[in-house]
C-alpha cells in the first residue's frame, strides 16, 4: 500500500509503497482508512519534538486521528464485523495494567500509539486493536468524524476536567480557536455554565467561536490582557483558562489573567511555563496538564456528536496531498481541521 | 504594650511600646498572646517578598501563628468568654462573601491577615474576630499549639488535598522536614496509604521524619534524584510530591522525580518553577499551589492533635528574643518550630 | 401589619393584624414582602407533617419563599441599603458553626427557618438576617423571582448533585413537572448531558416539560414503567432519577426503573421508601435525600436566571387570597408556581 | 476432580466427581485451588436468595472467594506463568464494555461470576480469566489470603467510598464484626480519621474489634440505640454507618442512629429498608449500596495486606468438610472467616 513516511526529522514526508499491515495477535484489527486528520502534533513529530518523550521510531508512517472500516480482524475480536464503520481511539492499550483498568488508556504501561510510536494512518490501512474501536452510528461517514479521534477527545478531556470550575457566575478563557479550540468552545457551552471568552490571533476564528457559543471574543494583540481582565470579575481575572496553544507567551499571559484560586489547563504545548512559586501558592493556582482523552471519553463525545451538540469545522483533501496540507497548517492557513481521504 | 515592629525591609525588628488594640466592631476579640510561632514567612516579610503580593503595611507588628486567651470581646461575640484559651486562625474573614460561604477563609474578599496586612502577634495583645477562634481542649496550653495555627494547617490543607493520590501501592515524596514538614509527614501517615520518602538536607531531621512515619529518608545531595527514582515504581518516579521548601532546585528536581500522571503540591515558596509544556501535557502533571488551611481544617487538625495523632516538635523562647530567633531560623539552626512566649 | 397565621393543624389560616417585626440583633434585616411563593410544604405544615421533625411553633405566620425590599437594617449590616430589592434565602444561618463554615446553611446548628420555625412571609414584613439576602439585578422585580428562593434552589441543589451522573449517553428520569419539576428540567438541560424523560400525571405539564428541554414525556398511568424501560438502555433502566413528588408509588416505581449502578435523588416527600437490601447492594443503588439549596446555590441560580437560562412559570395572586390559593394547590389545579403579592 | 455441588435449593451440597475445567478461550486460566473462603453469600445461594437477581444455574459448584496456583493458561495470557501463586478476583469481566473500561468489573455487561453464575472454587480446580488474577508476594500462601478476594474487597470498597465522610471529629458506626466487619474496622482505622463504634451481638467479637482499632464497642441489645447516640455528637447521631449485616432491624435502627447529613452504606443484605421520605430529605440522608470491590481495589488491598496493615482472622478446614463449615456459619459459631483447603 501507499503510505506517508517520516524518514528524517525536519524533512518532508515521503509517499512510498510499503507492505500492508497484517493480523498477528487475536485482538488485532486492520482498518481501511476513511479519513486521517492532520494535527499540529504531526508537525511537532516532523520537527523531532516528541523524540525526547516517546522515541520517535524513524522511519514510520504518521497519522493518529483516524476513522475507517474494519478490513480484517483477529480471532478473539467479538464486537466488530468486517465492513463496520469505526472511529479509532488513538492508542492501542493493553487492558490489563492498573492504569487501563482505571480507564486511563493514555497511561497504559504497554501503550502502542499508532502515528507516534508505530505506523499510523497516513496510509491505506492501519493496524490497531479491538479495544480502540467504536462503531459509527448509521449514516455517519468516517471522514466526517476522524478529527474527533484526537482533536475532539483532547478538547473533551480538558473541558470535562475543567467543568467543575465553570460554575454559574464564573468567567472562562479559551486560548486558541483552531482545530481543538473550535470543539472546546462548543463543549464548554454544553458542559459548563461559565461565561466564555475566546482568544485568538485571527478575527475570522473569533467570529466562528461566537457562533459556537463564546460570549466574548478577544483578539490576541497588545492590550489583550487588560481587555480580558476588564471582562472578568471586576478586574480580578478569569476563574478558568484552557490553553490550547501552549506557547511561551500564552503560558506567561495566563499567569497574569488568572484569578486567585483559578485553574489553568495546559493542552497545547511547545513553549515553557515560568512562574514564581510565591504566585502559585499565594493565588492557589492549579496548573493541570491534559492529554488525549480515553476510550470512554471518545464514546461520550460520539454521543454528543450524534445529537448535533458538537459540529466539526473540517475540510477534506486527497491523501496524496499530505505534505501540502502540513505546509498550510504550519503557515496558519487552516481554520478548523483538515482530513485526508482516500 | 510592647510589640516587635517591622519598620523597614531588610532591617531587624524593633521592640517598642505601642497602644493596646481596642474593640471597634461587635465581632472583635482581643487576645492575650500565650504563644506566637516564628515562621519562615516572617523572614520573607522582613525581606519585602510579600510587598508585591499583599502590600506590607510598614510599620507594623508581625506574627501570624498565635494562640492565647480571650482578653476582651465585642458585643455580638457569643461563642467565647473572657479567659477562654483559644487558638487563632491566621485570618479574620468576613463570613459574608461567596468565598467565605464556601468555607475558603483564605480567599475572603475582605480578608484581614494580622501579621501580614495588619498588626500581628509578636506582642502582648492581638486583635482578631470571633470567626477566627477555636477553643482549646481542657489542659492544652496556648504555647503548645500555636504552630498549628499556621504551619499546622498549611501542612494539613496540602496533605488533605493530596490524600486522594496517596493510595496503597503509591510512593509519596515530602520535600523539607522543618516546621511544616515534620507535621506533614505525620498527617500523611494518618491520611494517606502511600509509602513515604522524606527528603532533607539534614540527617537529624530525616531521623525525626522516620520516627514520625516516613518509610525512607533521602539526604538532599548529588545523586538524590536517582535515589528517589530507585525507590519508586521501578524507576518511573513518585506519584505525589509535596514541596514544603519551594526553591528553584526543589521545583526543578520535582519535575524530574514525578511519575506520569503525578501531582506536585507547591507549599513552600521563594524560587520559580520552569517547565516545558510538552512535559506537563505528555505526563499529565498537576501542579497545585496550596496555602494556609481554612477554619474547618484548623478544627480538624485540633481534633487530630487532641487524639495524639500529631505531635509538635517545638521550642519556646521569651518574646523579648524575637530577633535572635529569627536569625537562628535564617541560619538553618532550628529544628521543628519555635514559639515566642510572654 | 396583616399576616396569615397558622393557629391549629388541619385548619385554614387566619388573616390577622399582628405587630411588625423589629430589629433586635445588629445583623437583622426587615424585608418588605414583594412576593411570597406558595409551596406544597405550606400544605404539609398545615397538616402537621413537619411538627415531628421541626416542632412547628403554633400560632405563627407561614411563607418561606420570599423576595422584597430592605425596609430596616441592623447596625452591622454592610452589604445592603434600605430600599434594595432582594431575594431571601429561606434560612437565617449563624455563620459560625462548622456546617455554616462548610457552606451548608440548611445544616446550621443554630438554624432559624422563617415560615417553618419562626414567622414567615405571608405578611407585609419579614425579619431575617443579612446573611440570607442576595440583591436583585437591575430591573428584576421581587414577585418575578420569589419562587427561586425555595422551589428554585431545591431543584438546583438536586440537579447540581445529580449532574455528575448525567453524562452523555445516559438517561435521566424526572418525576413530577410541577413547581419544582419545571425548574429541574431546565436546569438538567443546562447542567447535564443525559437524555431526559419527564413523568407526570398531567399532559399539559408534559408538554411544558418538552418545551423546557425534556427529550421524552411519559404520562403516569398503567404501563408507564415499561414505557420508561423501553426508552432507556435497552430496557435496563434509567441511570438517574430525581423524584420531585415523593409518594409511596413514586418511591416503589423508581426502584423498578433504575439501572444497576443508578442514583435516585429524593426531593419530594410524603410517602415511604421500602426496598430489600439485596436490591440495594446487588444493584449498587444510591438513594440520596436532597433538601433546600444553600446560599451559594441561590447565588448561582440567580446568575442562571439573569441569563435567561431558567424561566419561571408563575402566576400572582393578592396576598389576601392565600387560603384560596392553598386550596387550589391541594386540588392539583396549579401549574408552575403561585406567588402572593401585596 | 471432586467438587461440592449445589443441586437443589435448601438442601446440603453434594461432594461429587466432575470433569476438570478446560481452557477454551485464549484468555482462560485454570487455577489449582489453594484456599476457598466460606461466605454468608454461600448460605444465601443455597437458600435460593440469589435466584431472583442472578438466576442461579443449578446444579453447579459454589465458592467465590478463591486463591491458588496457575495450573494451565490460554495462548494470550502474558502476565502469569504456570505455578504462579495468585489470588482470584471473584468475577471474570470482559474488559471491553464501558463499565469494565471505567474500572467497574462488577458492573461488566458480560459478567461471569464463578461460584454464583458458573462453577466456583469449592473444588480442586477453577476456571477464570487472566484479568481476574493478581500474583501473590513472595512467601504469601493462597490459603492465608483467600478471604481477601471477596470479604476483603467488599469491606475495602465500602470503606474506601465512605472514607471522605470519616473526617477528624466525626463518629462512624460499623455494624457486624464478623468476616467482613473485622476487616472493615482495620481498614477504617487506616483510611478514615473518625472515631469508630463497633456494634455486634457477640462480646468476643467486640473485643477483637477494639484490638483491631475500634474506639468503642457496643453490644447489640435493648438500649443500644441510646448507647450509640450518647457516644456521638452530643446525642445527634453518628456521621457514618457501614452496615455489614443488612437485616430488617439493622436497617431500621440505622435510620434512628444517623445524624443529619449522614451516610448509610448498605453492604450486608437479607432484610428490607423502610423509611419515610420526609426523614430522607429533611436529614439529607445518603443510602448507598456497596458491592464486591473491583480489581484495582483488590490490588490495593493486597498492598495493605503485604504491609501488615490488615490482618485476617481465619481458620482452615479440609475441603471435604464444606457442609459442616456452612452449618457452623449458619449457627453463628464462626468468628472471622473460614477457608477450605485441599
Amino acid at each position: 500500500m501507499k503510505a506517508w513516511r517520516l524518514k528524517e526529522f525536519d524533512q518532508p514526508l515521503e509517499y512510498e509503497e510499503i507492505p500492508n499491515p497484517e493480523i498477528e495477535d487475536p485482538t488485532d484489527v486492520i482498518i481501511k482508512i476513511g479519513g486521517a486528520g492532520v494535527c499540529r502534533t504531526d508537525l511537532h513529530l516532523i520537527e523531532g519534538v516528541w523524540d525526547r518523550a516517546l522515541e520517535t521510531p524513524l522511519p514510520f508512517t504518521i497519522g493518529h486521528e483516524n476513522a475507517g472500516w474494519v478490513h480484517q480482524k483477529g480471532s478473539s475480536v467479538t464486537m466488530f464485523d468486517v465492513g463496520d464503520p469505526v472511529i479509532v481511539h488513538p492508542v492501542a492499550s493493553c487492558g490489563k495494567c492498573l492504569k487501563c483498568r482505571a480507564g486511563e488508556d493514555m497511561h497504559c504501561e504497554n501503550l502502542v500509539f499508532p502515528g507516534l510510536t508505530d505506523d499510523g494512518g497516513y496510509a491505506e490501512y492501519l493496524k490497531t486493536s479491538e479495544r480502540a474501536l467504536i462503531k459509527l452510528e448509521n449514516g455517519v461517514k468516517p471522514e466526517e468524524v476522524a478529527p474527533l479521534a484526537d482533536a475532539g477527545i483532547t478538547a473533551y478531556r480538558a473541558v470535562q476536567r475543567a467543568t467543575p470550575f465553570a460554575r454559574p457566575g464564573t468567567m472562562t478563557l479559551l486560548i486558541g480557536m483552531g482545530g481543538l479550540g473550535h470543539i472546546a468552545v462548543q463543549l464548554m457551552r454544553e458542559f459548563g455554565n461559565s461565561d466564555i471568552i475566546a482568544l485568538d490571533t485571527n478575527e475570522e476564528r473569533l467570529e466562528m467561536a461566537l457562533e459556537y457559543g463564546a460570549d466574548h471574543g478577544v483578539l490576541a494583540k497588545d492590550g489583550m490582557i487588560d481587555e480580558v481582565l476588564n471582562l472578568s470579575n471586576n478586574g480580578n481575572g478569569v476563574d478558568l483558562i484552557i490553553d490550547l496553544v501552549g506557547e511561551d507567551d500564552t503560558h506567561a499571559n495566563s499567569m497574569k489573567m488568572l484569578k486567585k484560586g483559578g485553574s489553568y489547563f495546559v493542552v497545547g504545548y511547545g513553549g515553557a511555563l515560568h512562574v514564581p512559586s510565591l504566585d502559585i501558592i499565594n493565588n492557589e493556582f492549579s496548573i493541570i496538564g491534559s492529554l488525549v482523552g480515553n476510550y470512554n471519553q471518545l464514546y461520550e463525545l460520539m454521543q454528543m456528536h450524534a445529537k448535533g451538540k458538537v459540529r466539526l469545522h473540517s475540510t477534506t483533501y486527497p491523501m496524496s496531498q499530505a505534505n501540502d496540507v502540513l505546509k498550510m497548517l504550519d503557515e496558519g492557513k487552516i481554520n478548523g481541521r483538515t482530513v485526508l481521504v482516500p
